[in-house]
């Protein structure tokens, strides 16, 4: 979502939230209780944008610039796909076991990282970039001819696997030139400038060559 | 998606996939594993569409006819939020562990239910049904004044736990009538009059008055 918006020129403001402390003014806000959530400032009134891909469609929908569902239906239709491949599949695979052996592990329950539930991860990671290396070998971008919301997707979930270390760039040529590809890009850079409040990322993390 | 398609007229012909036998020539389809997945007929050659939502904004997309993601940016987005909620968090909360328990287990495993993750599930479809109740209070369909995705997944979500016994209408009016109605539309039918292999639905499930 702010990839989205950093590349249409949306300026936003980010807000921190953390959902598992379940605040109530929050949950007024997202029944569902989780991230994202946004605002519009210039629409106060109006209720609050719930839900990453709801965000997004909203934001192609009232922002032409730099349009990110397009082509035809079909186009739009394999952009969705993979939007969610990697919004779902991905996170549940990769980054959510990380972020929880990682960070939520230490921050929470001062506790080590399982390392069977680690490996487990990296090789699912492999899989996955695995993956991405095919639809590359047939394709500029992910999704089609043309950058969409499908590398904004794919880009934000990498990024977070490759701060908690759960990536590794070895035989995945294409995958890392089209990654590299992403970072440089303008909208990536407040997000690589981020720090979670407990570890650091690998020394290459914000390295524009891997 | 069925649903969708009903109410916009669009024949179809249902093929059973069983995704948990992972069968190879489904896996070359969507390797992500799962249903639903469309082939247009008309255009066999073209990829096949993957995904539920992605699915059903390629129907919206390309069949004029009964809008269900229509109105303002806005609108749309309230009604992409809602079938996020239904498709991820009631089935999450509700569907999937009724089918674990009342299905698989009995199938696969023939093994009993665990009473007390039943028990859960039910009270979380309460909930569900609370919120659905509260929506209703303020509008005349769960996303605004107009039939939508989001009535058709909440049903097409609600059927099957109430198929598999999950759903106590006592204190949920509102719910209930909302419903009915939604259960007597031609496109609803064939989803009612399916069974699964090993489980009758309660009495109640096809009647059109609770």
């Amino acid at each position: 979502m702010r990839l989205l918006l950093g590349e249409k020129g949306v300026p936003y403001e980010p807000v921190r939230e953390s959902p598992w402390l379940r605040r109530d003014e929050f949950l007024d806000m997202n029944p569902a209780g989780q991230t994202p959530v946004m605002v519009n400032s210039d629409r106060p009134e109006a209720l609050p944008l719930i839900d990453s891909m709801a965000i997004c469609e909203y934001i192609e929908e009232t922002v032409e610039k730099s349009a990110m569902i397009s082509g035809t239906a079909a186009n739009r239709a394999e952009i969705r796909r993979l939007v969610t491949w990697f919004d779902t599949h991905f996170y549940r695979d990769i980054t959510a076991p990380l972020l929880r052996e990682r960070m939520e592990k230490r921050l929470v329950h001062r506790a080590a990282p399982d390392a069977k539930l680690l490996r487990e991860a990296m090789k699912a990671a492999v899989a996955h970039l695995d993956y991405v290396d095919y639809l590359l070998d047939n394709r500029a971008w992910l999704a089609g001819s043309t950058m969409s919301l499908a590398d904004l997707a794919a880009a934000a979930q990498i990024s977070v696997a490759d701060y908690l270390g759960g990536i590794d760039w070895k035989s995945h040529e294409q995958a890392k030139r089209w990654y590299v590809g992403m970072k440089s890009r303008p909208s990536f850079r407040p997000l690589l400038a981020e720090r979670m409040e407990v570890i650091s990322p690998p020394a290459d993390y914000e390295k524009l060559d891997l």
